[in-house]
């Protein structure tokens, strides 16, 4: 319920806000790549999967929606607009009339220190749904039993609920120092890693399944990585590896102190397909019901370094603030961070990586 | 839809948002009153008036609340934890059990450029709902059909959605130059802002007929005035016409100009109770199932000039701004009224008025 998310908690860092520069929504062109690829499966699972008829779905009726993970525009919009088309679509053929009398429902969900000033100020101007916003942490219940259709969430479930403690303690055999996320490259580290991604994709699941209907479906699209890779290899890993060098760059010029980013590591996790898979189908309350993999659309395109900069800015700003202080300090070491990146963005583009997996899994609430 | 509302529009002007010394958070004592004054009228109501079976709640079911002008806390929060309070215990009574296992959903409406994120980021820590915030206007569909089963909406239905538009021209015999709000002594401007509130009414009215289920509640609170008192008789009206002349002062100083002044108004009209309720009665989707009249706890309260100037400017700041332009120009216009009002007080408080009526007003959906 809404009590544990009401406070900002130190391990929710929501999108940078607002419209300017350093905004989520003036830097989320990657994130929405995944949105448009995804676009066709996510038509095609909702024709061949969701069964309007056993939702009890007729002409009065209220279809129920959530994103969770949302940030800001304009991505949730677009994701919502492509469940809405097709269940519309579905519906039509199924009644064979052609137009939908059905009411749509939205929730956007976030946590309760995201921008939902500016996600209900840039709704597009053509929305044909009732729209909520909820706060609060997907790791926890949201909303009440059975009532959701269909849940959808892009690229938000790498971010755990807090980064693993044991990683964070000196006299820990998991402790991280040296890096700044999970490499995949010692043992004990991973294993901490892995243990708080299992713990926090459970808490999700169960959450979900009292919340979804019975044939109810849930869209996730999360990046995996290859089985067998580490993370350290794949080109977000390399540009982790390249961020925690800067680091402790700025450490040795003296901008940091060398404790403060022993002690930092990012709450962000992708596991491996398998580990995923394993992970889902030890829930007894949702059926695998489709599986797309595909390559993000840009992930081969030769983007500047101030593109990977904002993106990876507005994603983490919030972050870096909660640990090295003031706004002062983050602005020095991103712009430290954004000259080195341009210096060196040819080797972390062209290094000889492995691409992460962009998953589309399309569960269903037995 | 939510469309209608997606934009900042001209004529929607929450009260001032975070929790400086200007907000709304900060002076809303005066507005809690009505709460905590209509606690024992709320709870009266729901266990004589609310039928649990006709509803078809039982065990399992969601409960859902709505608070439309909701603005942001705590005064909202307030309002919805008394309702939980007395639906749980009819629940419970009825069940004869002694604890409930309904859970509750409660949206939290406001217009999209409310402050959200400090509504968000302050709900109380145990709160045992499910929270949603709502954006849009409450003269418009917010919800889905027959969704909600009590709605709650206290000092907000004065609010119109615009001010009426024959009042703003000079060739018009509704002109309102001179004053800023609808007096009573100008009968065609009277006529108007009169016109404007009964369409407003009639669309909120409309709305929530469809979104409340058979049997459902609306709780209105409204301040009315007493029939044949004309605005400039009550507290609130003198008031504003104090207000008005400071406008002028200022615009004789060159401050504003003095053809702003002349069209500036306020878009709110507080109908005399005879009028609420026979526009309420005009409306066949709802019966008056009880009425409460009180006068408001702090109402004759000698409070000082600076608690009801920061009343006044969190309700209205934006509305000045959007008139008058820039915040540095609204920051003098407060600044005089409130030094002026400080001077004035006994005058304005002490003055031979009528006091408005407090109305608690209880509808159930046909």
């Amino acid at each position: 319920m809404a009590n544990e998310e009401t406070y900002i908690s130190p391990e929710s860092y929501p999108m940078v806000g607002g419209d300017g520069p350093h905004s989520y929504v003036k830097n989320s062109t990657f994130q929405r790549g995944f949105v448009e690829a995804t676009r066709r499966m996510v038509l095609a699972a909702i024709a061949e999967k969701l069964d309007l008829k056993s939702l009890g779905i007729y002409s009065a009726s209220t279809f129920q929606i959530a994103d969770l993970g949302c940030s800001v525009g304009p991505n949730t919009f677009i994701a919502v607009q492509n469940i809405i088309e097709a269940v519309e679509h579905k519906y039509m053929e199924a009644e064979n009339q052609n137009h939908s009398t059905l009411e749509f429902q939205v929730f956007f969900n976030d946590h309760s220190n995201n921008d939902f000033n500016t996600l209900f100020q840039t709704f597009p101007p053509d929305t044909k749904y009732f729209a909520a916003g909820v706060p609060g942490s997907f790791h926890n219940r949201l909303f009440p039993k059975s009532s959701l259709h269909i849940v959808h969430s892009s690229n938000a479930l790498h971010w755990l609920s807090r980064v693993p403690e044991e990683i964070t303690h000196s006299k820990s055999p998991a402790w991280n120092k040296g890096s700044i996320h999970c490499t995949g490259f010692v043992k004990d580290v991973a294993k901490a890693y892995s243990a708080q991604f299992s713990n926090d994709l459970e808490s999700f699941l169960n959450a979900r399944a009292e919340e979804i209907v019975p044939g109810g479906l849930m869209l996730i699209l999360l990046a995996n990585i290859p089985d067998g890779i580490p993370m350290s290899r794949t080109p977000e890993g390399i540009h982790y590896n390249f961020l925690c060098s800067c680091l402790y760059d700025l450490a040795k010029m003296g901008l940091v102190s060398e404790e403060r980013v022993d002690s930092f590591n990012l709450p962000v996790y992708h596991p491996s397909l398998g580990e995923f898979e394993r992970l889902i189908k030890r829930n007894p309350n949702f059926s695998i019901e489709r599986k797309d993999m595909f390559t993000h659309p840009l992930m081969h395109k030769v983007y500047c370094a101030k593109f990977w900069a904002g993106l990876f800015r507005a994603a983490t700003e919030g972050l870096f603030e909660q640990h090295f202080g003031s706004q002062q300090v983050v602005d020095q070491i991103f712009k430290y961070y954004s000259r080195k990146l341009e210096q060196n963005i040819s080797f972390i583009m062209e290094g000889k990586t492995h691409d992460r997996i962009q998953l589309c899994i399309i569960l269903k609430r037995k």
